[in-house]
């Protein structure tokens, strides 16, 4: 099933692409914004809202498609942005050169600008065969990646003087996931608003196992610099926690959001897959098995 | 008519903030986007926008309000991220400091960002009342924002070691000219691949005045610094055509626009909006009074 859904996670993003082709394409634009898509990371985002999409027996499949994708490009824009010289100077990103030190500054700003709207023209592409959900599932991402509470937002904390840690981590973390839940609810045509608690915990189970990771993982595992937290200032469950605690308040989070998920016909399918995820979190001499 | 369109798009603009209201707001960012927005230029493309839709006798003039304030939005947005240290390093923007001196660096870039987020927002905000228009809405929106020919693409080749001018200038300037005839258009539930060519050619029109008024204007007048196209070694009709030549072309497209616009109930009342607009693009010397 994790095949299967890489599969087609990447498939709906190189039609997403299909979008950006043109004879008149800019190239160093173009070959940033693959170079920034492909490979990807884990994708576990688009496959969360994949999973939701078929435990809510997606009725519309080019939908749910659509909808992971955009939430995966936004989130690869997100990366590109925060990258950038005046945010975090990383040089490394899923274990080569960042956008900015690949491409330079100029392009990985334009990047990070085109790949945000091309997770909007994803979602209108499909527009034809589901008018009516496509509005709901335009606000439900721009929610996640914009203003008051977006990952957008989440970022501009770094920038204040005084944040709340809960906000920002909400903002910066848990909105993505909310969307990757709601979008997939809401692409099978279920209420997206009723999944939303699903990606919030999911979300602040996956900030903590970053946070885990930033401390315990080596360079060569994270794909990006270890440490960082620490060397930047940066909130972190293990410096704040201690390790198990951090551990153990994963696990919680990771069974709370399993109570949270609402009535649907593949609710077993969605635990089992949520419990996989889960798993694949923590540094492998950390992890325990699965429940 | 002038001040009743102004007041439509500061409205649809303001109404499109309210989205980004609530009780977790970060404050730099707020205030950065606003900054960037409010007050504006000339709001030229929204009023054109909505000087289509009004031709088309708009049966959903909510729809219309919002697909100029995106219009607008994504102008606003380009303006921010162009003025960045890496592009073009703009002190000041419209009379006053540019938003990364006003608000640094990091806040400009998020700033852009969130405004990009807004527009498409602000466009599914109004779905309820038309779902089977936003899909196209949002398609001509994008398109002239993303990769390959829009405004982002356009600004990518200024990385680009060789650049045809004709290519720069219709992503970097055309682009969101022609989606703001063809979105008030569309918004009007007309076809608006129809309406490309008149936007394309007020587009081509608007740069070569924005050439002239780059060498003629004061700074004063013009709210940023004068002479730029010469110090950064950039495309300028003046400096490649002399100055009757560049107001004999601009003439020449202003007429083969208003030609170009489709049959629609209001084409007198659009053509007189289009010569009004492009008496007061030139600088005052040099203007001839509309034909």
């Amino acid at each position: 099933m994790f095949v299967d859904a890489i599969a087609r996670v990447e498939r709906s993003l190189a039609q997403a692409f299909t979008l950006t082709k043109g004879s008149e394409s800019p190239p160093l634009l173009s070959a940033a914004m693959r170079y920034a898509v492909f490979p990807g990371g884990a994708r576990i985002r688009p496959r969360l809202c994949l999973a939701v999409a078929r435990a809510c027996d997606e009725d519309q499949p080019s939908l749910s498609s659509a909808a992971a994708a955009s939430i995966e490009l936004l989130h690869c824009a997100s990366l590109v942005h925060d990258d950038l010289p005046c945010f975090d100077d990383a040089a490394t990103r899923r274990g080569r050169a960042s956008v900015h030190k690949a491409y330079g500054e100029r392009i990985a700003v334009l990047t990070g600008d085109a790949l945000l709207v091309l997770a909007f023209q994803a979602l209108a592409r499909v527009f034809e065969c589901a008018p009516s959900r496509l509005g709901g599932l335009i606000n439900i991402v721009a929610r996640a990646v914009g203003a008051p509470n977006g990952i957008i937002a989440g970022q501009s904390w770094e920038c204040e003087p005084t944040v709340s840690l809960t906000q920002y981590q909400r903002a910066k973390t848990g909105a993505l996931f909310a969307a990757a839940t709601s979008a997939g609810a809401c692409s099978a045509g279920y209420d997206g608003n009723q999944w939303q608690a699903l990606g919030e915990r999911l979300g602040e189970a996956y900030q903590i196992a970053d946070d885990i990771r930033d401390v315990f993982s080596t360079e060569y595992e994270l794909g990006k610099p270890i440490g960082r937290d620490e060397i930047l200032d940066r909130p972190n469950a293990v410096r704040r926690l201690g390790v198990d605690s951090s551990v153990r308040r994963l696990e919680e989070l990771v069974a709370s959001a399993i109570e949270s998920i609402p009535e649907c016909p593949g609710v077993k399918d969605l635990q089992t897959h949520i419990l996989a995820e889960a798993s694949r979190l923590l540094p492998r001499e950390l992890a325990r098995p699965a429940a």
